[in-house]
């Protein structure tokens, strides 16, 4: 179902690690690893407020490949061609839509201008949904072509948006961002991506529908086990009757659902374990031993690459590190221009990485 | 800093319950469930697949002011009139944007009509954001729409997406839902709903940020404590080392974040509490003593309103009853008109639960 009417490549394709969207999400993985010599995942959580200055400035270019996009959205939903000429424009959605649409303009050519710089030095990408959820459509729409940007760039895609529902609901959650809908009008694309974030916490049957709608498309899911948080302790620590932590109950579960790529045995359905917390990766790799690790909280939030390395114990496929403010930032940390200080953190983190298996 | 550039009156005004917006969410939501005598939340969960006929008909209405709106925004972000009419709809995302866009227009007059037939039997409107997000940014967009229009039918809006995530990015989607962005362009207003439902999965420092943008806009948070589906009983009935279960430590923290309004009683901060595991009201009421409740379940998944008094211990608005599915195809148990048997369905449920108290 995913990428149906979608006419670019898959992400493995470009480059060149894998011939078909729908080789199963381990193996695809592994082969992005390897081809791209990287672990890295270059998070992309764009503030409007801390943008890349130059991005801005840019966004002129940005502004009209989105005006671009919309025009083309009016002229598919409006058989009349007069329609969209009248009233004005804060009567369909109750405020003027301007700083929004801008603001989403400026922070698609920050995203853009963050993957040329980063881009190379990363085997994946992951927009944090939220950061463009919050400038409404025109965000998501940016989100889109993100996305896209992202994908010709050879990256693969994961959505950070640590989805979790009923089942019904989960269902549609798959849809939006794994598979298509089907319409009356035939079938809609979601957006589309090699991998989604979820959120375990309603039970087995809330998670099937994701993994099934990602299986499907040959995308992962990355399950919180536990997260890189203070407040992470309050839940996933918790003992259980039997003694052990709430996150080796979600480990489990992790384990029992993911089914291991024949190329690589690398599994479908990954892990998120904050890398704030390495005292607990080797237990986590013994719970979870063919489990793919995304590993957030390097950088900003604290934690070291060097401390990872029971995560990579698999192979180099085993584990991917995100970082993002602290590539987006590194300017502020390590001086220099921005998109170079950018480029020079990611790399260094590749290397750290790369040098851990 | 909710409704920042947005000219409709808050919700409370527009049903003759409350004079601002910045009343606390417990006060807000007592008032309006008086003033409307209904405890019923009428869930919005369009299946492009399964639209009211007529309304996919009356679509072409709703296709033009959709068609003006992105018209609108094209206009915002283009300060060049020519901007949008060069290349092919499909350079930008990568594919053509006809089934979504026009998908979208059937789900925004989809659930007009719903809130046409239903909502005045209604306190609330909870359109659940998977259902549009499938449908990308024209989904997005017509998601905008619905909560205009709900507010203006005099509802309150609590936008179900469920999200959790880490402080920084929490901080995101409060933004998102009941805040507003801060950008280089002016503040960029969010979807500006009055509630939202949140996973507590990843900790106390997790909701806070919800809570703070929430109240801040006399918003209230929704945290799940025990869901209505089957595989809940997975993790929310595990049993702690002290013997409870889960959801009783997560009744703590909800029980602890909340402030009550002072003219209610009511807290800002509910429990999703699925309406499918009547025999544990009791011992969240006694956990939750000022908690608004929100009891999903009804109707499609089995749950009965007649079992749920015990939410509605500290009074009316102790409860709030959420039902999608058995309104909207009312018609398909029933019989009679698609709208008429909505009605009808709704009107039942508000008569059953009122005469709980």
């Amino acid at each position: 179902m995913a990428g149906a009417g979608d006419p670019s490549p898959a992400p493995g394709a470009a480059s060149g690690a894998a011939a078909t969207p729908h080789l199963p999400f381990g193996d695809r993985l592994a082969a992005a690893i390897a081809a791209r010599e990287s672990q890295i995942v270059l998070g992309i959580d764009p503030d409007p407020a801390r943008l890349w200055a130059d991005a801005v400035e840019r966004a002129e270019h940005a502004r009209a490949q989105l005006a671009e996009a919309l025009a083309a959205a009016e002229r598919a939903v409006a058989g009349d061609p007069a329609a969209g000429s009248g009233a004005a424009p804060s009567s369909a959605l109750g405020h003027p839509a301007a700083p929004r649409t801008a603001a989403a303009a400026a922070v698609l050519a920050h995203s853009r201008a963050l993957i040329d710089a980063a881009g190379p030095a990363c085997v994946a990408a992951k927009p944090q949904l939220a950061c463009f959820e919050r400038l409404g459509f025109a965000g998501w729409l940016a989100l889109e072509a993100v996305v896209s940007y992202a994908r010709e760039a050879g990256l693969l895609v994961l959505a950070d948006g640590k989805r979790g529902d009923v089942p019904v609901t989960a269902g549609a959650y798959a849809q939006a961002l794994t598979g298509a809908t089907e319409t009356p009008f035939g079938p809609a694309p979601g957006l589309g991506v090699d991998a989604l974030t979820a959120n375990p916490l309603l039970g087995a049957d809330a998670i099937a529908p994701l993994v099934t709608g990602a299986r499907a498309a040959g995308a992962g899911v990355f399950v919180l086990v536990r997260t890189s948080n203070r407040g992470a302790a309050d839940l996933f620590d918790l003992r259980l009757e039997g003694g052990e932590p709430l996150w080796e109950r979600l480990a489990a579960l992790v384990a029992g659902v993911g089914e291991p790529g024949p190329a690589s045995g690398l599994a479908d359905v990954g892990a998120v374990t904050g890398a704030t917390v390495p005292e607990h990766l080797a237990r986590m790799r013994e719970l979870m031993p063919s489990t793919p690790f995304l590993l957030p909280g390097v950088g900003a939030q604290g934690g070291d690459v060097r401390t990872l390395a029971p995560a990579f114990a698999p192979g180099r496929a085993g584990g991917l590190v995100t970082a993002s403010r602290s590539i987006a930032n590194a300017a502020d940390e390590r001086g220099g221009a921005t998109a170079d200080a950018a480029r020079r953190e990611a790399e260094r983190l590749r290397e750290l990485a790369w040098a851990l298996t």
